[in-house]
């Protein structure tokens, strides 16, 4: 074994280590959920007499599918679908986070770090797959109390019947 | 009666049924209405010295006119086009949602989520007509407490002479 | 009949005249038409093996519902659902257009004017009912032919199931 | 066997079903690789007297790393960063959208139609991994031709090294 067999064998190890961590697996939400999940959460909104806008975003917080009641406002296809990215991009619910930004919360003033699409208020969760954020729902249309709850059972819907 | 024929007839009534329901009737302020509201609107500013602008937007949220007073601000016109804006996307007085989107508030922080589009004061009031938001009345250029009770009393002229 | 009921009889009849003409009835594309119109134009893009964003906008150009195919462009959610908001907010499509917006056509630079919301290359299309535009269709993640084709085909399947 | 088992069965095969469905995938560039390509190409730089910026974005265009050399352009940052989303997101090199956003090529335009993230000159590369878009380098500092150089070499360095 000489100098060039060595240098070859290191190469090819470097190679397939790298290789190897080169590329991580994100798992995300499919459309077909979203159209599953949207279709639940804008049904529980009909039987209340809500009308909203229902949107889901993948892990990396880029829109997967939006749909907009009739006449639900119109200021809240922005919200849900930022809703949507800011419990993906941050991993949390926006109620949660509406406490952290709050005055004299430790994020006080996040809402103005990313460009316009953090929302400090409830009706978005993360949607989680073993443990991970896969994708985010965010709900627009009613009160704060409905929309928080409503996306809140979004998400109880995602669990219970889309990632078992 | 063969199979053909039936497929006929159902083929034809989904396709009524869909044709039904694929149109939805919106109710918008008419330009005539915007200019009456507008002009009235206009000469009471006249009257108590202020020189505004005063803008009406449609249920969508887009711009049926706008008037700048000579000698209004220059700042005026995107406020009062994105009062009429926000009242109309959010189907209520702006007013009311300063209070809503203080700290502490439900919305707090909503004036972030629509591309800058969302005023949180005063002088921004939704139009009806039974019971509808068909368009929205900003104004600005006076004091907060001026701007308010404009709008509101725009929102009376509408009312009593725009919509019976 | 004295002044003051001449007076009377005046002013009611004012505000008549002016409230017929204070609305304006506006057709709109419903939230149904959109799911099956969307989901028709999803089916064909699957069989010719495209990945695509499809969006529905109405009659104002603010969206009604938008879905991306799985593993379809990040960059195509903005431009269908710009495509779709074009063909709306200037009823016509965007293959049109982009004869219009190229250099020496009569509407060169108007992609500049709408703060980055007007898209000149083809995959809008406007949907009508009765003569009038009721909302749009925006198509992205093919080749331009591909979404052209796909986005006129939409159109059809509106015209042809949808409207009738 | 009862209704009841039935309607058991059915549920825990749709759910299951569901479930399968409800992720998809995503291979994207790890952060361990970003490096290694950003310090190859930075070197690659250095060699030829270059200051530049260079930039990896995840396949949903969301940055990975980005390192600015000492004395490249401040103008820079957004400019990589920028043909790195614009590679992912549009999964081809901005050396080849150049071509098809110019003047008569069939996406002229399309560099206004994403929020100001479009880039349609060289210097962005994707990085595939078994066919598919798992991220995208951006080059900015130089020349056009030596951004655009530089960034197909970066690219075969990921080929070459990186993803075997």
């Amino acid at each position: 074994m000489n100098a060039e067999d060595v240098e070859k064998i290191v190469r090819v190890s470097v190679r397939q280590a790298l290789a190897e961590s080169s590329i991580r697996n994100e798992k995300v939400v499919s459309l077909k959920a979203a159209d599953v999940l949207i279709e639940k959460v804008t049904q529980a909104a009909k039987e209340r007499g809500m009308r909203i806008v229902a949107a889901v975003a993948d892990a990396g917080g880029n829109p997967v599918a939006v749909r907009r009641m009739d006449g639900a406002y119109v200021a809240s296809y922005d919200i849900a679908l930022n809703k949507a990215y800011t419990s993906a991009a941050l991993k949390m619910s926006t109620a949660k986070l509406s406490k952290l930004a709050a005055p004299g919360g430790e994020l006080y003033g996040i809402q103005h770090t990313n460009g316009g699409k953090i929302v400090v208020f409830g009706g978005g969760e993360p949607l989680l797959f073993g443990g991970e954020v896969v994708g985010a729902l965010g709900v627009s249309g009613g009160t704060l109390k409905q929309d928080t709850e409503l996306a809140e059972e979004g998400k109880k819907v995602w669990e219970d019947i889309l990632c078992r």
